[in-house]
């Protein structure tokens, strides 16, 4: 019956949360790195404990990538912020035409966390790492008091080599490429948001979030050359790749609405909130500007992916004196496209 | 006089802060970065503020670290959260015997946190980079809601090559090699507490916060192969750290307390508030294990170092059933020294 007495139960509640020792660099830090988070994500560079990992990367350009990440709630429809934390950071890599190969994972934790959602986020965490490829190589974890922190925010950084022969950039950019795009849009955003608020309504919707690794690697095989420019439409959504792409190239963007890919949930979903699909963020689509004579093999290489079967080309760059973006409405109207100024949803990665 | 009325004043109130919007990725994400952070960080890598940096590094075996940073309060006698994520994370690759190259930055604004403040942290930033001969190559800023942060939290990542023919690990420890500590020790621990608390009485004591890339470098040139194990004591202390070898050496460590480096004003701060200065953090000291035979050009070359000007050799690692840290007192005691279990300073660093 002892179990089942208050004083036990306090204990209990207390042992399955995190302390602020537990972030102290002493014996209760160590226990925790040893007996919940290394095992987890064992590798022969993590082993060590050093205060840095040792990697044996080919010669060349190497890449560097970091993000934090503030999404709530921590978990979600479709994935949670290990998943997250992992996809964002190698597609961050991938974009920019690297080979990713290991990352860095620091955690901050706040004082009550319970261990059992930390146990499942680091599940989560190993489970992506191994999905993309790569391993987690050296880390850091901190405690903040309760109330001052905002239970759990990681912040990964990435390196990996830069893929031989791969030319990406928005210098190379020309009037004539076209814009595709590897799959529905807007779904993380909606995922994360619907989870957040409590909206019944849109249980249907999960998050995308998936490292885009391979996918990228069989476009970039099937076009070479004519892959020029690569990005995840995270924060921002589709709207902000396609305003950074005006801007960068000197170009105007011209989209069908009518051609870009969504799900009858999210666009009616998103319709009902008031927002616009286009700002809304993905974690596990990327946004490719191919020069048209690789369009076709490009799209095909997409669309036999798993991640990639609803890849379509949404729209082209053309010539003009303002670089805007333009979209062509489904009835045949054009409207502008801006970067969304500020925050539609916060927290959402 | 309109620039005194209270709607007045209620506008620059919120013009002077961090709203959530700044962390949207949209156009104020942008302007942020454009205005406020980017051009004091300018480098050619980071400018193009792409998803990744690209970095020409040399072949070989390259270091990759990380560390969270969520010091209170951010500013502090001595330094700042800013100073101490750059130096933070160019001492755990020097201490590996790698050659800082780059870091990523990531940010976590709470929203109301002053630009102002910001904008110091990021000049500070700024200068430990240069002091310590590297660039922030890419980051990342996230704004979390009001009292859900806690103002400001750093994490950085670092890369850097691996220097040709260092050799460092604990594996090269050997009983009769000799401890050496490159300063006096306790000194950042302290000097955050005085400020958090509102200490008067430790006016004195300033953060020893510093880029050890230098002292490190001329440490390997004057004990060549002789150095064998470096380690900054941050969290946990010289005591963490002193543990640490004696478990990773399957030795035991004996130290000198009259020879350990300490001030006056940190060693009597410490006694008053029942605090071990041995587990208080340091964040601009070292720790080296030499071979005797090297121990005194190592220490020579420490002395001829701004930063070098107090250190020591404190101690020796003796054969032992046991893997012990054992502190031979002033009046000649012998006392264990444990690793700290929990957390006698919280965010500390």
């Amino acid at each position: 019956m002892t179990g089942h007495s208050p004083i036990a139960n306090r204990k209990s509640q207390i042992e399955n949360r995190i302390l602020l020792a537990h972030g102290g660099g002493g014996e209760l830090t160590r226990q925790l790195l040893a007996e919940r988070i290394v095992p987890k994500l064992s590798n022969a560079l993590l082993a060590p404990l050093t205060d840095s990992a040792l990697l044996d990367l080919p010669s060349g350009r190497i890449c560097l990538t970091t993000d934090a990440y503030v999404v709530q709630p921590v978990e979600f429809p479709g994935g949670d912020i290990g998943r997250l934390a992992v996809c964002g950071t190698v597609n961050d890599l991938a974009v920019c035409g690297a080979r990713p190969h290991a990352l860095s994972l620091a955690l901050v934790l706040e004082e009550g966390l319970e261990l059992a959602l930390l146990d499942r986020v680091i599940d989560s965490i190993a489970a992506a790492a191994k999905e993309a490829g790569v391993v987690v190589a050296t880390g850091d974890t901190k405690v903040v008091e309760r109330q001052r922190g905002d239970g759990l925010t990681i912040t990964t950084a990435g390196v990996g080599p830069l893929r031989e022969g791969v030319q990406l950039g928005m210098e190379r950019v020309r009037a004539g490429d076209v814009i595709l795009v590897t799959g529905r849009i807007a779904e993380h955003g909606l995922a994360v948001m619907s989870a957040r608020e409590g909206l019944k309504f849109s249980t249907a919707i999960r998050s995308d979030v998936a490292p885009l690794v391979s996918l990228i690697e069989s476009m970039l095989a099937a076009g070479g050359a004519g892959v020029k420019f690569l990005r995840d439409p995270t924060r921002g959504g589709l709207a902000c790749v396609l305003a950074d792409l005006a801007e960068g190239a000197k170009l105007a963007v011209e989209v069908e609405e009518s051609a870009v890919p969504i799900s009858a949930a999210v666009l009616h979903t998103a319709e009902m909130l008031g927002l616009d699909p286009l700002t809304i963020a993905n974690e596990g689509k990327c946004v490719a500007v191919v020069a048209s004579d690789a369009a076709d093999a490009v799209l095909a290489a997409c669309r036999s992916h798993p991640l990639g079967a609803c890849a379509a080309i949404i729209g082209r760059l053309v010539e003009s004196p303002v670089p805007l973006v333009e979209l062509i409405t489904r009835i045949g109207g054009r409207r502008i496209v801006q970067r969304p100024y500020g925050e539609e949803l916060p927290r959402i990665c």
